[in-house]
């Protein structure tokens, strides 16, 4: 077990597609999480409590996934001093572009580390990077699953050359 | 006097030129209102405290203005079951535009009546609207506004003359 | 029944998905409404007729829905000092983008409330914040209402749990 | 004097430099005008009745300006079966996209012939393009026009190729 | 048969559904046209010649209908003194913002008359209104088309009507 | 065989549809090349071997495909002296606006000739003109397949021709 | 001092006043930095180098700053296992779009932590909030500035109150 | 001098200030080079005659700035095997979003090489990229430059370095 805890918190649950990537990650990097759903408008009272307790209740990072207006890493993040990272979703008619607005350009002094539309996987990495700057451990496995991306290329490149040789067949 | 009153809050006091119009028309139809500084992020609590109380409080409208990834129309919404009115304020990179999807792409169930960018002015004269429905006094003002901004436009229209002639000069 | 009627004037009657939401809600809430589509550009006598006498006809709140260049909230709004709600809708190219635009962005004197494009529900909504101002028991199913969302989110946490354990299995 | 007349309708006075191209145009060509300022929602009466009676008045092209949600290009072709050539504004914080989308993005049957944004003398052109059908004398002279823009792009060339050579000093 | 002639000229056949809608108001009005295919990118020379000749052969009116960088508008219209109607068709990652702004926005001297993304048939209607000012017969026939758009409202209201009551069955 | 050598460098084997139609180009005019799956982000340091190394492995020009933060031209730009040409590849929440962004918005000093979003095939003919400005005989098949476009347009204006006459029937 | 350094890499000197707010976040909470100028496609070696030996160097988060097809987070994040945050910096055409889009929209696997356009001091906060995961003490003093911002309202709040009563003067 | 020739066209020639730093660049490396003020719009027989010629004349590469619906790149593409790079002029309302994309979405066929807006020196460095695929020397010169580019940085270091020495002092 890594030494740290996550607190996920999402809009809906309906954007557990897009954070199963998150959860995905966490679990492989043996890192401990908690994930809840709660709307920062139609439950703030709990969204709040969820931030102004994590620190106490030994979160060290906090995740938030949310769309449309998604105010919910801007909620979480004005009630902790932990890090919060915010993985703005798609859907609406705007396609996520007034979700990532509404979680990155937060106003000075309150950010939120701000990941891809639809970018849980991302959201989880970035979490074990906080998470690893004191956990050598952690450190070393995300180093491992660097080069596994790396490697990974290489049957990418072979599929490639498959493809291409396909087309003269 | 008009029968109710207007709760304004705003991001920031630099946000005072967009509100000025807003103030006016409240000033001039005898609405009275109370103005304050609250941040969604820096004093979400005051902002939370400001819109739960609000009616308790004796207020019929909320008026939100803020800029950038703009949530106080949001929290405010969500604290309350008053109108909450949202000015999208420009400023920062994207001219509004962050402001203006955080303020009106509020997911369902928690409304947010958002006027133009910068649209400090419209923002008073629609919570005048709404507290005209029961107030025959400020809805018969109401319609003496329309006839005035109606009127106006005979002065643009001479104007528009003036300036053609001066072409032909 | 709630003391207050409800126009809501819809630009076709091919928004109506869109808009059921909307009926629902008012519905829900016992307010009574009438609705019609009347289009600013090819029943504009039709659409003018409505807002200006939609005062004397016992309404009290206007909702409008169009998509495209959408000139239906803007011409009611034109024709009234009843506050009007627009509700953008999504449909042809631009996904909406130009019905947010051409609702929100009215000039000075002339707000419509806009919600979220395609935010029908929300129109429902925030006509039944304008009527409680002067409809105690209005206001009290509107907070209730407000705490039927917060229950809701109760079981939509119960289903995240469910997902990942899913995951785990 | 061409055989046609051109009504010029403006949502502001304050938009004249942006239609002084067009007039200058009129002007040049001796197409008869006449300009008015009317708002779409400020004076809803009387832009509708200017486009009403245009016909019958002895218009036979209408050209509208306006900036922001720009709906008076719509109602005056809603209101008259002249052709009617719509000049999105610029002005506001969103550039005048809103005003293009607006203007340009009319649903079926109801057309407005849109330029560029504050594309006051193109607006002109066109409305001359479409007299000169019938206009034997305004088509050459629109030739002509078209010659001397030819021309001019001499001068240009000159110009160009002595900035060239004063970077070479 | 209308006094007038329009030419069609589209990037490709296969935006044709696009210009159905253009064909049948044509056919409808008894507008005599010829549509040809040639793209200002690869058959130029066809695209040029179509318009310096389009007058000589009898046109009024050009319509042209192109997608992605849609040069093709200004192409014709830089080479006739006609009036060119612009048809910016989706189509690409950029669904058809692209065309559009490639299509409205011509710089001065050089107008294009934009209508909606994938608006053929207001472009139909617009030529039609071009012809019509020399032509009573077909100005008559407009007004009654647009007769005809007012009184499908009604039919529209109807469906409207009873789609709301099986919302209550 | 064309005298110069083409590098395609993908940063996925899933934008093969993407780049077949280069494939297709650099084939039938048979110019080589090799295609190989290189991320900026995942293999940074392949792709920067791949870049450099470019030159000495007789290349003359090399091809990019990357979506999203698409940084892949940017980073072999960096690394070789040899013309770069972008595909910006459609792919995730923004329709590939946000890959076209990354890949032509290249500071002063290091351009990337882009192309169109998922424009592969005039990346091979870009390609190939560059190659042709020392190949004669590449540059007489451009040209031959220049007047192969311009013919295919006979063919599609005849099946527009027959489109219309089905309407008719 | 803080236990933690922080390593931030601008593209040019030009973005400094955009880091200014960031190196006084830094050096209020005694956090340890060295600021260095590398771009991504000018000295991609050296940037690579910086990121490759920065965590043996004793950095734990690394801030990066860089306008336009801003690769530079990318880069940085793709060549070590540290936190990696992105500031878009505005400049250019695009205003920071462009930026924005290069650095949040990155693929799976390297997260790039992006904060608003020219958002240096919430850089500056993030990194801390990161290094104070270990270090109670920076903990303590980030409630502290979060209790300041919270104290600074009041001012604000209070001139609000003299900007309205002036309008009454 | 360089074995090839440049042939620049400009929709204006008041673009100059953008293409200058195109103009240094190829004197700088002594690539000979003609430019002309040619408009798509209002020379459009100049355009094609000069893209049409261009390859008889010696030229090898053409480079193309144009504004708003900037045509000329696909213009000159249309009439010639050269390689067509396009400048997109930022200039009137949209920035120049309108120009990148009418010169960058080029339908399947008939590329432009697109820089970024107002990237006039990109566009002179990618033309010598260009010649230098069979000119050594050229080739070199290109590197230096290279190199030169990556030893500014060195300076811009140092001037960062004093800037925040100045902060501290």
């Amino acid at each position: 077990m890594a030494t740290g805890k996550v607190l996920v918190v999402m809009g809906s649950d309906s954007d557990f597609p897009v954070m199963e990537g998150c959860f995905k990650i966490l679990k492989r990097f043996g890192v401990e999480f908690e994930a809840h759903v709660a709307s920062a408008h139609r439950t703030p009272d709990r969204a709040i409590k969820l931030a102004k307790e994590a620190k106490d209740n030994g979160f060290k990072v906090i995740i938030s996934a949310a769309g449309l207006a998604a105010h919910l890493g801007g909620v979480l993040a004005a009630n902790t001093t932990l890090p919060v990272i915010g993985v703005p979703c798609k859907g609406g008619a705007l396609n996520g572009v007034d979700a990532l607005y509404a979680t990155v350009q937060m106003p000075s002094g309150i950010p939120v580390a701000t990941v891809a539309i639809d970018g849980g996987t991302n959201a989880g990495i970035l979490a074990c990077q906080m998470l690893a700057l004191s956990d050598e451990g952690l450190s070393a496995e995300l180093q491992e699953y660097k080069n596994e991306l790396s490697d990974s290329v290489s049957a990418r490149d072979q599929r490639l050359q498959d493809k291409i040789k396909d087309m003269e067949g």
